[in-house]
């Protein structure tokens, strides 16, 4: 880093600090950066420290929002019976993409691991079971197929299961357009056990 | 980007306008500076501005810099009879990490491209041949070996030549360590001219 000034050895690192930014890209990026016009950079700059200041969760679903209420909590055409749990926002805009689920969300940030020493109290549990204490026809479980999302859908499914709310799980399976050939054996046998009538 | 709300969509919507990062790594990069501390957003973010306010050219050499001489032209125990001229910041660094370069620089800004429309007068060669009216033994022309760096090379040996002073260029050849088979002709042909005594 010796061989740029201070600003610039400066922007590098925080640059290069983010994930999937190596020393090269952030060195690329860093000269981009001050290649920009400056009302771009400075839009840059402040996009950047207004978003971290003002987005906060939903107070209802926990989504990422610079509201009150996200945007899917905030439309009155959406179905507040039918609640549909994800990991993260991420998997929230995933589902949101497909156009088609009419319902509400709520995101857990994160899934329960052991490994990772994350249990029930880490994640945004409680807030779940008590928005359930309102009118719910269906909790939708979209948490990953992974062993920690399986482990968390498994844990919400007994918890919620004395209140007498219907509890459902995405089905696993081979992805629309997937080669058997190339799929790896766990989820051949879950497509299988997932089977349904033609 | 209507999944997101208004913040967010602001900052997804800058980060992706950067090079090399595509909408998703844009989606990935804002939701880990929502999940950053507020002491390192505020550092990125104004590591992003205050370098664009601050780095300027090198008043000799036209590296980039946040003083008035860059590192290099500021540091006495460099050659400043040596000029050696690349076509930016970033092939100037390239050549201060091999550590043995003693001499100075002088950063074009670019490369003569007819193509593009690039003459001899959008790039800093006026600021070079002034440079040369002091007390210079040598100026090594480190352009790439492209056709623009090409043409840059031959223009400035023209224009050097009539005043007395040692041109010379950067091998071209074979890669220390590249497999002949895998080498291009234009290359092969550039190390047979380019051969020396044993």
């Amino acid at each position: 880093m010796d061989y740029y000034s201070g600003e610039i050895a400066r922007l590098i690192e925080e640059l290069s600090s983010l994930p999937g930014i190596g020393a090269k890209s952030a060195q690329r990026l860093a000269f981009h950066i001050l290649s920009m016009p400056k009302e771009h950079v400075e839009a840059l700059s402040s996009a950047i420290l207004s978003a971290k200041n003002n987005v906060r969760y939903c107070s209802c679903c926990f989504n990422l929002t610079d509201q009150e209420l996200c945007p899917v909590c905030a439309d009155s055409a959406r179905d507040k019976k039918t609640i549909m749990v994800v990991e993260n926002t991420r998997d929230l805009v995933a589902y949101e993409k497909t156009g088609k689920y009419e319902g509400v969300y709520h995101v857990l940030h994160g899934a329960i691991s052991p490994m990772l020493g994350i249990g029930p109290g880490d994640i945004r549990l409680k807030e779940l079971m008590s928005r359930l204490a309102g009118d719910v026809d269906e909790v939708i479980v979209a948490t990953n197929s992974s062993l920690e999302g399986e482990t968390t859908a498994m844990y919400i499914s007994k918890l919620i299961k004395p209140t007498g709310i219907r509890v459902t799980r995405i089905a696993s399976g081979v992805p629309v357009g997937g080669d058997l050939e190339y799929i790896d054996e766990v989820t051949l046998l879950r497509a299988l056990q997932g089977r349904t009538e033609l």
